[in-house]
């Protein structure tokens, strides 16, 4: 499905009062303190954040799932769906596909429709999470119950290796170039399980399939403190991710979910450090208040995203850098919200944040901090904080054809309406 | 099925080298500080706790199911699971359902068969968290999407009005005295529900249930924090839980779920205050490192579990009384255990937290106390916990005719096995 | 000392570019929503700010004390640092006292110079947490080390109770009408004390200090989970606080301080809970990561902020009312910046949630709660949060003779130079 | 002051009931298991824990300090109160220094009085986060306030550079031989600092002591995520640590201290990982319910200390060694409690979690796991952890000529009232 763009124009139309008069003080402002407002929004337009193909479905808990109406049922729906945001946001530009949940069984075809779209397939994401459901069909079938590739008996793990060592050829066929493992393995009692010997069984595997990886491919773990084991996991937190990483090889990365921290972790200087080591992959964007919740991004915790996206553009403006570029993508779950509303709010706080970040004087602010000017250093990055930097943004999206309020635009189109009328309200099932 | 009592006793003399001396030593300690053993083993004996329907199955989290074999299917397989937890370990003699998982369609034969094993009906669970999977069968057939009891909408609010009056028709024919009301009601973002309005919608819902609850009822209402709602939930903690407790009736009291708190709460004193308020309905027993990780009793925080018994302990052997008796229930979810194991082990950490706080000497405790004596009042509770009471569980055990080691026991008489052939290794749907 | 206005008017002009026409817009545009900016403009001239007098100095930590210089070491001084903050901010109007750092020997004296300053004196803060310096001065020296009105010791709760007495009559005599009570009371072991009795101590202490408080008196109590005991605590959580302020009378209180509080909890919904049962004094601002920190406010979770003013909004502007004015006071530490500028932030972050919060359309978005529109109603509730309503509030300081920015006038107008001139590099004592 | 030995042995005969009977069964039942009592007892008597010197006063919390009498007001009263502490429990043979707060002025007569006692120098502590007390006569005089090694301005790294290697000195004429560093260094605010600079500075001023140390020495460096900077600290958790520690030499190692974490950070996985890397210095042992609380050990989470000490003793029973002998100590804060008797109630916690460790059957413990047994290698372990080990203890401590029961022999023999006889009831200092 295309939105017609005469109909986004016109919605355009209706929103753009004080628009220009808005961008011509904060473009002067930023002039002020030595910003370029033109190149923030060449910025905030590079930006483009991949969508998840199992976030455009209804997500759920454990205690259940309330889906609603017109959800993809198959990975031609879902590239549709995303065509449809990237035409209203101008923000998301790829999807990345998870396996077995979005195996594509004809690969060419496939990336056309997706070409047609003006989209890529982002990093592929396997699954050694959940038995894979087609059961025999599967090369061994033997169960994660007790994990993946920490698994104590080799069997289990040589099946863990080659499900991904498999995603990876899906990938070569799609256009993409990463491969992003998150595992649940760990352990649910003390007792359970031998710390060590689990993680040296996980690193022995990611070497593993490291080895069968193209030489231009990169490899994302994914560290996560808890869930759905909790005792422990194996990449629970950014310094067992580095080891992996670093014992994996030089194109092992890591990636950073928001929701995978202990309570009152300092996001940000994780960031930090991960860059200083050269390993970080990017990021599975979404927002929480007490463990994964995987909430629309910036709906609990903006500051904080700000903070990140400082760190982030302090490496991006910098001078030293990586092989890799960084890789940006929402990961929530949509339980109460229609999912194409909620990554619409996601795109919408990610470009904020950025553009925010963006206009914080780099100089001023090394000095500030250099002479110990605590409140300064403060006062400096609040300052762009609280700018009202949606002028840029929106003049970034008009600039490709998008809506000035992307939101508004797919209520006032009806997306939603005309997506029920077409698929009905049969609920899709891959995903969470 | 039932166990053969020979059986049993073959596996105890096995098991049971040392046991006298061990009694009598631990006995010969005890007396010298004036406890009492065979008032303990007394009181061990008493302490039932009510096994929940839904534990004798797998449980899952959002990422998946793992079940094992031989899982009951039927509410009379689940009674006769129970029959045998109880046989083995002589510490649960009732069960609690679950409506809509449980319906006994045949109420009179149901308690019948309950009966034969000595078994009856604890506290009924109602599931507005979940829309009925009977779907067009429910009197309206509106969705909890958006919240039950709290939703703005008053046809949904009615709906789930009369699903607690449905269950307690239920329980009614089955001998059980208490309805116990968890909800998932809450929001995920801000902005999205009004706080005050949520809680007024969920108090006069429950006063209309109140009303309909035959007079020799309690109410249970139980607190939690988050999950599945992760912004706000509207019976959060036991503030909360409290003022609704209090606003429905006086037989409306504060149930207690160990997972169901933040980060670092002192769950002892909240049951002192809940106590203080002559408010506390019981527990459900579980444990967790990191939110409602539903893991087997007393397996991370033991001293924790003992702390609260010795709260509970202070309560029971004091004199002033509330007018219900306090209800026990295990509340977990066994994703990678078999689940009569878990039972088994939580029955076992359970009746040990017990009996150490059983042996405290609570005169010397309360002279320490006022006598600001803080070594002094530390070393003796440690004392108590630090004591190995495991003879006096084991005596209470056999003096029921059960075993000296349930855990063991189970395995030695291959229970899962008998129960795999017998049911198959079908796959159980009802419950998490 | 008094700023030169003048001087300050100078500073404002330097600054002012835009002003006006950002000024013209955002009223604009707020109002095509129904808000009207000089409504907004009046309130946030009305929501004046307590300083607390041991915010004047440098705080400390337990790791020790970094002073600056030109700090008030006289109760004198102190009314004239607070005379400056309101000059420059137009957002303080009155001090907070804290007993026995703060005694005011010529309480007439005192009061005059306050209202020289155009001053007033809010709360008065007991202090049964230290053992009073004054030592035998002290009517029975007794000991706070186990605690104070929670002692198993009568002669200590006594002590307490007169002490707090003693507060009341100084401040009668500087036109204060309410007493803040925070209590360390609690313990740091499990074995220590007994919840219960220290409990029933604390009201009852409360009881007999608030009999002797004038009839037109408040009593606010204040709750906190930690720190410095670090078992538990008697007033710990706004449950507890609840039950105390309803036990002791009509006119006691519950103040919320914003770093007291669990991790994670949702401090937003505490406020709305308090006020739902009628019982808010009004709160303690600053903010924190981790604990207690006493950080700036707003320096770290402003969205945190901005959701507790919704919920003050919401009870300002709505029919229900309270007896009492909610009262407004900073409590925070500053190890690390200059105390001055350290509040003259708090103030800007204030002003920022309170303005933000009432730009919200209260109609629509009762309108979209009730519609369970979840992501309208985030979106209603961002946008006011997104809007930049600096230019209200610089507007309001500015009609009042303050600061355009306040901080960078203070730095213009070398305030500190002239206080370390003035009084030296000498370190004040009182205070943590 | 030494204690009268047969004092001590009067002591333990009254005491001494059931002790052999219980000694007897214990070993019996271990030997069915395969454990030999007699090893463990060797064990018990070889593990030796280090007494910090600023443990034996009274502490304090940023709220005050409440001092006992008898506290040691030099450094030679310190070394004799943990000669007594010796004496009674027989587990401790060291003594831990923090400069400036215990400068030996003259090293060799410390040195032999201390060997009079049986007692050598554990690591030397440096502090950079306070300003030293003796001002003018430091080198250079520079403030900490703003950070020590962090700090961008070089003098004031240079100090601290040359603070600790001053510290070495004193070490090396006491025979101390590693340098334990912990820092402040951290920010309070989002803006203040640069997260990599501080760290590289950091890092570069470790290298810099480092290349100063003696070439059997070794540095211990010490993370914590927050206090007394409470926005970030550049050695926050075990991640950085490590870097830091690879980033200085190979005699650089991670020192670890039980209340220097994250809410529901899983320590004993820290422990493993740290392990895994050969990079664990050892600990600093107290316990904690909130933050940084420094309570006595074991008095809130037991269970979690004994996993902790799971994972040394299978480090210290297997086969791959690091090159140092792991360093324990106590560090704790006693603020309501007699130091000594916190101090030996923290020796009992230690003993006893060793104890229960040293009994786990490891050979079973393995073929639990690899076998995925998940109840199974829940109930060995708690097996061991239920088991009352005391007699093992108390066997171990009277072999030594200890006390049956420190604590209870402590104050039998009114240990404080001498002290404050000799002593007066004076209060000392140093320390927090």
């Amino acid at each position: 499905m295309n939105l017609d763009r005469n109909q986004i124009t016109d919605c355009n139309k209706q929103l753009m009062n004080f628009h220009q008069q808005e961008l011509d003080i904060v473009s002067a402002k930023l002039d002020q303190q030595g910003i370029n407002s033109e190149e923030v929004i060449a910025d905030i337009i590079k930006l483009q954040v991949a969508t998840p193909s199992w976030a455009l479905g209804t997500g759920a808990t454990r205690f259940g799932r309330f889906p609603g109406g017109g959800e993809p049922a198959t990975l031609e729906e879902k590239i549709s769906d995303v065509g449809i945001l990237k035409q209203l946001s101008g923000q998301t530009s790829s999807i990345s596909l998870h396996i077995p949940w979005d195996i594509p069984d004809n690969a060419e075809e496939v990336k056309e429709l997706a070409a047609s779209y003006g989209l890529t397939f982002d990093s592929m994401n396997s699954n050694t999470f959940m038995n894979d459901p087609r059961g025999a069909n599967t090369p061994n079938g033997l169960s994660y119950k007790y994990g993946s590739m920490c698994n104590t008996q080799e069997a289990v793990r040589e099946q863990a290796i080659q499900h991904n060592i498999d995603v990876i050829e899906y990938g070569k066929r799609l256009g993409s170039d990463s491969l992003t493992v998150w595992l649940a393995d760990g352990s649910n009692y003390p007792g359970q399980a031998n710390f060590r010997k689990q993680f040296e069984n996980v690193q022995d595997s990611l070497q593993q399939i490291y080895k069968q990886m193209p030489e231009d491919w990169f490899m994302f773990t994914e560290h996560k403190p808890f869930e759905p084991n909790f005792y422990s996991t194996v990449n629970n937190d950014w310094g067992s991710n580095l080891l992996l990483a670093k014992g994996t090889g030089e194109r092992c990365l890591c990636l950073v979910d928001l929701g995978h921290h202990l309570p009152n972790t300092n996001i940000e200087q994780v960031v930090s450090r991960v860059i200083m080591e050269k390993r970080l992959a990017g990021f599975h964007f979404n927002d929480s208040k007490y463990s994964d919740d995987d909430l629309t991004v910036g709906s609990l915790k903006p500051y904080q995203l700000f903070l990140i996206f400082n760190e982030l553009v302090e490496y991006m403006k910098g001078d030293e850098k990586q092989d890799n570029e960084l890789a940006w993508m929402i990961d929530a779950s949509h339980n109460t919200k229609d999912p194409m509303e909620d990554l619409l709010q996601s795109f919408d706080a990610i470009a904020l944040a950025y553009a925010q970040a963006l206009i914080i004087p780099r100089t001023q602010l090394n000095e500030l901090q250099f002479n110990n000017d605590v409140a300064g250093g403060q006062e400096l990055i609040q300052n762009a904080y609280r700018t009202d930097v949606r002028p840029l943004i929106r003049e970034a999206r008009m600039r490709q054809g998008g809506a000035f309020d992307p939101l508004a635009a797919y209520r006032a189109l009806e997306v939603r309406k005309q997506l029920i009328d077409a698929r009905g309200t049969r609920v899709a099932v891959t995903g969470l």
